[in-house]
């Protein structure tokens, strides 16, 4: 007995999402491959790039499996078929290509920061609930790591009692081309930037609705001395008390020498858990004249490789089975408003207080 | 400019490899899922299985993808364009379907063990090498695990100078199902069963051309007394002396309570690389009433859920693009070999001696 | 050949310094025994406790070696021979009685906090540096753990490059007893009573010279509730910025499961120092039903169980041997200075700011 | 309310064992200070060598305290008030010191290997056996450290049920200045010198009375090239399977890069027991370009330095209070039984068979 003919059966070949990507540069590489070879049920339809190289590269990799390639994201968008978005443009376009989509019922996963600004972002999310039947997600790519997966179920199961402290943060290795220093001038600053994935973090454990209640950040330029002409640091803490008697303690520096060395830790009134304490690369130790010592993880982009590929499974899959998105854009608002007051402080040096419902006063 | 219609581009779609998954138990249900989601560069063409339930399985989570599906080896053979073969089978087939692939001009990739005998053995590879253009691979995953095959660099790059002794284990979690027992009467044995993986990383990282000298074995019954019935162990000890100086030792265990624990040293003249000797499951450790803790590896099917994709990955690429195998059929005789010597030492108490050829005396 | 009588010998032996300890509860029962048992070059020569259960244990333990015993420390100070005291009375008697051995000329080794008053601490000083030939310090043990002299070490030879930031926390395992309550009311606080310790350590990574040029502090009473009653917190965080660019950051809890969770990482431009990162109490790792786990740490008692001998040595050694202490006093102003204004930013909710000689704005 | 007098309280001081070391060279000084300065119920009568620095090194650091020094063990013996001695003279003189000790009914701890002949180790414990009133033990140091003691009073308690198998290695670092060559050639070869440790720590563990039944071992000279003269190795491993269904399993190396990397774990029916898996030398992880790192332990003087103090401790209240030494001499037989036939494996490459009482067939 065999089956019908592949013809026949390609016929009830299971819906897959049509998904194109917006900016292929790094990022956008890494999600159209993911999309094309990693996500069964997401098909890459499209991809488009202003950047000659990038779509050079789009002619090599992704031509061959009959991906369409423009040079517009207004002509991209078009393309018939088309169901979702994943935007990893320049930072300055997330916002407006956001909202061009969500006209169009367009569903869209957009790398963060969506936007850094807040009345921005209001607009965005009141776009967004205008048209709920057009998802839209904000690539916060650390919920989806397996670790903070698995750390947030057992959180929610009571295993460490309530959380009650929050520790995280996502050291990176000393960028010497100068590369950095470029990139750090239009990247919003050092929270903003980064510690927004900490922050974010902090609500998937400590719950989507907390609010803040007062926080203080320092920091200094220790080695991209540069940085402080624009108020920015390349090393800097910040502390945030929320309402209810919650505290969360971020470091964020990018100025390692040994790799991306990015942990958590949850402390609750029954026990803690503490995610990638020792940012090892892998399961090899090395006994030698150096004693005895593991790899470090090289960066983010290794750290969670497999984040990247769950998050378009799962926001492909809340579409195409019309389930829960799993984050709300009310978190990405909150994450957006404390990670700006952060920066805040870390320019004025002043505290900065919240009222209950986590507006700034 | 957009690319021309996708119906043109998919002309150019880059060769796909067609292989038909024998046997869809719990292993060939993971390497057809594989094929068809996680290895971009083969197509699941085919399946067949002899078990109802397995057929089932197949009809609701591959035909939808247009995967033919038989109920013998004999019909799916035939399918037109069947260019490899992954034999998952029961281990009695995996010879006779391997020569009849062969015979073909069908590549394999046989779950291991592709024959506990080692006439069979001899056969198989004698028919091989007399078509060199056919490929044929023994399926042992655990050298295709990402940690394996970065030490297997460290080392071949000398950075441990000459390896001289080798440490492995194997231990697995207690069934207590009495599964496990019933299987054991069919397995070959402990070493034959389990520690041929930890031998044939022993080749990997000492040379493929290595020879066994003597080699000794002893084992106990500690929990699963019946195995004692059949001259088999669930805990036991084996040391192997090779000609030119390396000695590997082994232990496996049936009977682990916390998880699978796996692990391998490699000693050098001038380092060490332990991998995976502490069997964490992940990057999150607990700390509560209990102490400091890891959750433990469940499984080798956990373990080595990474080096399975990849392992078909590199058997596919090594087909498309004609190139060497990533490992030595005379690996797998020599594997067999050892594993065979240990398991009669085993039950013998006897020492086992070779020549200088690795051939028993 | 025999060497002369012992009796000869005796009269060359070294000389020892004779101690004398000042309350006997906990802390002064170690100490008692460590000068007696377990530091060569020192005598116990007396002690005093006005408590009747510290005296029996005295009978018991250091009456058979000869140890004069007295109700009072007004007694016990006119000792014969009396070179040395430890301070371990309540912290109330600290400063008063520091007062009077400086005055005889009899050095002290004071149990931190030799007082929690800032003039006091200056009137101390003062009286300290007028008279050189007698020695005073406190007892920040933590200084003396080998971890901390091993890490200070590398710090000072320039293996991690400039420290720019440094984290530091001192976790305790929960007291259900009702004790701490009581004990927390006249402790000065989490940040005086404990935290003080790592702003100790700080000083000694830092440069003993440095000084704070902001703070903030947030805290609760998350299990604790009564310690809200008196504005004081069993979780407790406070960042501090000192002058020159530098960051120190803590975190104090009174609430674990797991036992004392003490560490500190010093990070410099060229690298990390984590001393005691996972708080293991041996060497033993347990793998069972409930993962791989350590057991941790009990408590403090037990963690720096060797820094009280080295500290008693290093104490004893620079007496004899008229050496620089191993700390200077004005670290104890600094840190005294920092842990009240980190106490006071928990009650008040204030950023606090100092002027470039470290005197609060 | 003084107590009276120090001279009178004297003549109440607690009784302590007159001790005498016989052989001063570098672990004779240790256990020479070790009683002087570490252990309280202790004291350090007297102690000879027939070598110049080390009579030197004594007038140096004994003689201050009054400690006799003489150049003949025939001499010190002699020396009234003398109790008990600590044996660490050249191995050739261990049994017959010991036999004029017992003969004397002073007590002996005697360092490994009192003998390496199993005919004059029968005689000792004779002559032992007679005069049970004298205690004699052998220095089996690992037993006293910390973590082995821990780890006993867990098996013994049940923990990991019943101990099946069990793993030991003792790796030290490679000398490269001669000297151990030197040595090897009266050490009475690898496992004879070494890991007679890892036998005697299995008995511990496995119950003082457990038979072996066979064994077998191989060895390599991989970079001690000079040993395979004498039969020895640098690298040797052995197997061991004891009568009622336990196996012990043992690695040896001399070549380390990294330090003294010793480990046993002790696996049973519910759990297992991992003793300094990983050699770290102390908490301080280090973080840099090379990766995440420990220091490692350097030699396993370092890594025994707390145990040889409470070995000491135990011997000397063992002693003064009566009771039971904290191991039987019996287990020293037959550790030097199993030690000695897998020396005789490894140089004839036969296994080796043992009679139900632990007898060589």
């Amino acid at each position: 007995m065999a089956v019908p003919g592949a013809g026949d059966a390609v016929s009830n070949k299971p819906k897959r999402l049509n998904i194109g990507v917006v900016g292929i540069g790094r990022m956008g590489q890494r999600h159209a491959l993911n999309i094309l070879h990693l996500v069964p049920r997401a098909n890459l339809l499209c991809v488009c790039s202003p950047a000659k190289p990038d779509l050079e590269w789009a002619d090599q990799h992704l031509k061959p499996y009959g991906v369409q390639i423009y040079e517009t994201f207004e002509q991209m968008i078009e393309t018939p078929g088309l169901e979702a978005v994943v935007i990893s443009s320049a930072t300055a376009l997330h916002a407006s290509q956001t909202l061009v989509c969500l006209e169009r019922g367009i569903h869209v996963l957009c790398e963060k920061p969506i936007t850094t600004d807040l009345h921005e972002l209001a607009t965005i999310i009141k776009k967004a609930e205008s048209r709920p039947e057009t998802k839209l997600m904000v690539g916060f790519c650390r919920r989806f790591d397996e670790n903070y997966m698995h750390a947030r179920k057992k959180v929610q199961a009571g295993d460490i009692g309530t959380p009650i402290v929050l520790r995280s943060q996502g050291c990176e290795l000393l960028d010497k081309s100068g590369f950095f220093v470029q990139y750090a001038k239009v990247s919003g600053g050092i929270f903003v930037d980064t510690t927004i994935h900490d922050i974010d973090l902090t609500l998937s454990f400590f719950g989507e609705d907390v609010k803040p209640k007062a926080l203080w950040a320092t920091g200094i330029a220790a080695m991209h001395k540069e940085l402080a002409e624009f108020h920015d640091a390349d090393n800097a803490v910040g502390v945030v008390e929320f309402w209810g008697g919650k505290i969360a303690y971020y470091y964020h520096s990018r100025t390692t020498t040994h790799g991306y060395d990015n942990c958590t830790e949850v402390i609750g009134t029954a026990g803690k858990l503490s995610i990638n304490l020792v940012p090892k690369m892998n399961r090899i130790e090395i006994s030698d004249a150096h004693g005895i010592r593991n790899e470090a993880m090289p960066s983010w982009s290794d750290r969670y490789e497999g984040a990247f590929v769950t998050e378009l499974k799962d926001f492909t899959a809340a579409i195409l089975d019309g389930t829960e998105l799993p984050m709300k854009l009310s978190s990405a608002m909150t994450s957006l408003r404390i990670a700006l007051a952060l920066q805040e402080s870390l320019v004025t040096g002043k505290k900065i207080e919240f009222d209950e419902n986590g507006n700034k006063i």
